[in-house]
């Protein structure tokens, strides 16, 4: 599962290789109880290899395992499915968010750099996304004499076209696979608990 | 932002087009409110161009498009953050993911098929990675002559050895950039409020 991201740092190697120091009963249940949370991981530590330091690695916890497999579940499972759901009308996810953001935006137009900042992508992936998508006839690129600054990417008409048109369907699937499925409390906890850790992130970007 | 996915959908335009019917009222409060949580989006809106017939779409709420915003925004930073810190050890997310996946499995190989299952990629997408991983010898593909469905990815010594010298500093990024921003009570809400979700994702696969 692609929820393991971070589960083969399971330090269930210490229980059974009996260089277990410290205050060893804590530790020991400590162990079995990652042992259990983490299932097919166990293969890892049944061999005995594992090789780097457990002393000084801060494994994750059961309950934080769980969130964290949560979470990659959740975004990985809904990101195939929007992109799924977005095929029919030849668009991709990404193709879909550089859509929105000129959309929001004055004049429909914005400087590769900063859709690249608005969308978290570096500015060789936003290039080759853009060319695919002015193949399309979805956006056009131009360049701005009186900036050094450089390119922009333009909405053209046909880009406008399809977003009205898509918009609509995509927030059905997004309600439908998503939002539907929490209550309203959940919402609004779920918007608490990612607020520090977006700021956070945004400060070292 | 690449966490407007959902918000070119606002239904301000109808406060402004005359067009509203039904509770008046009530209506124009919410496509208010709208407006005010979509922020930049109202672009669209007030050009008044949008063609959608917004009676039959149920966009989000403010609540509603600020958890999903949230989601997304937190999800994106923190994939491109974790994708920054395995540069050091030439892994992307994704060599990191499927080193995870072998290495917690009995005879440390899976099935193509499988490995695509677990972790929520296209058969074709996949096949691409494991070219890649392959040239960077973490690990191998077989064929069994026994078994008609086909080839195994394999974890080679060399793709072992990394996930074992990886796994703790991911786990180190995980933790720094996630887990231990959030309260266990949050952890906890979390994954309460993911897995409905991902048990309906996961059903329609």
């Amino acid at each position: 599962m692609t929820v393991k991201q971070a589960s083969s740092g399971e330090r269930s190697g210490r229980s059974g290789d009996g260089t277990t120091e410290g205050d060893g009963a804590t530790e020991a249940t400590e162990a079995a109880g990652v042992t259990e949370a983490t299932g097919a991981a166990g293969a890892v530590s049944e061999r005995g290899e594992r090789s780097v330091d457990d002393e000084e690695v801060h494994w994750l916890s059961p309950i934080e395992q769980r969130a964290w497999r949560a979470h990659l579940a959740a975004h990985k499972l809904l990101e195939h499915r929007l992109d799924r759901e977005l095929q029919p009308f030849g668009l991709s996810l990404n193709d879909y968010e550089i859509l929105v953001n000129l959309s929001e935006i004055t004049d429909r137009r914005m400087r590769m750099s900063d859709l690249a900042e608005a969308t978290i992508q570096s500015r060789s992936r936003l290039s080759h996304q853009i060319s695919r998508m002015e193949s399309a006839g979805l956006v056009t690129r131009e360049t701005c004499t009186d900036d050094r600054r450089g390119t922009f990417a333009v909405l053209t008409e046909h880009g406008w076209a399809t977003i009205q048109k898509v918009a609509p369907h995509h927030v059905g699937s997004v309600r439908r696979h998503f939002i539907d499925l929490l209550t309203d409390d959940q919402l609004v906890e779920l918007e608490t608990a990612y607020a520090p850790v977006v700021k956070h992130l945004k400060g070292i970007r």
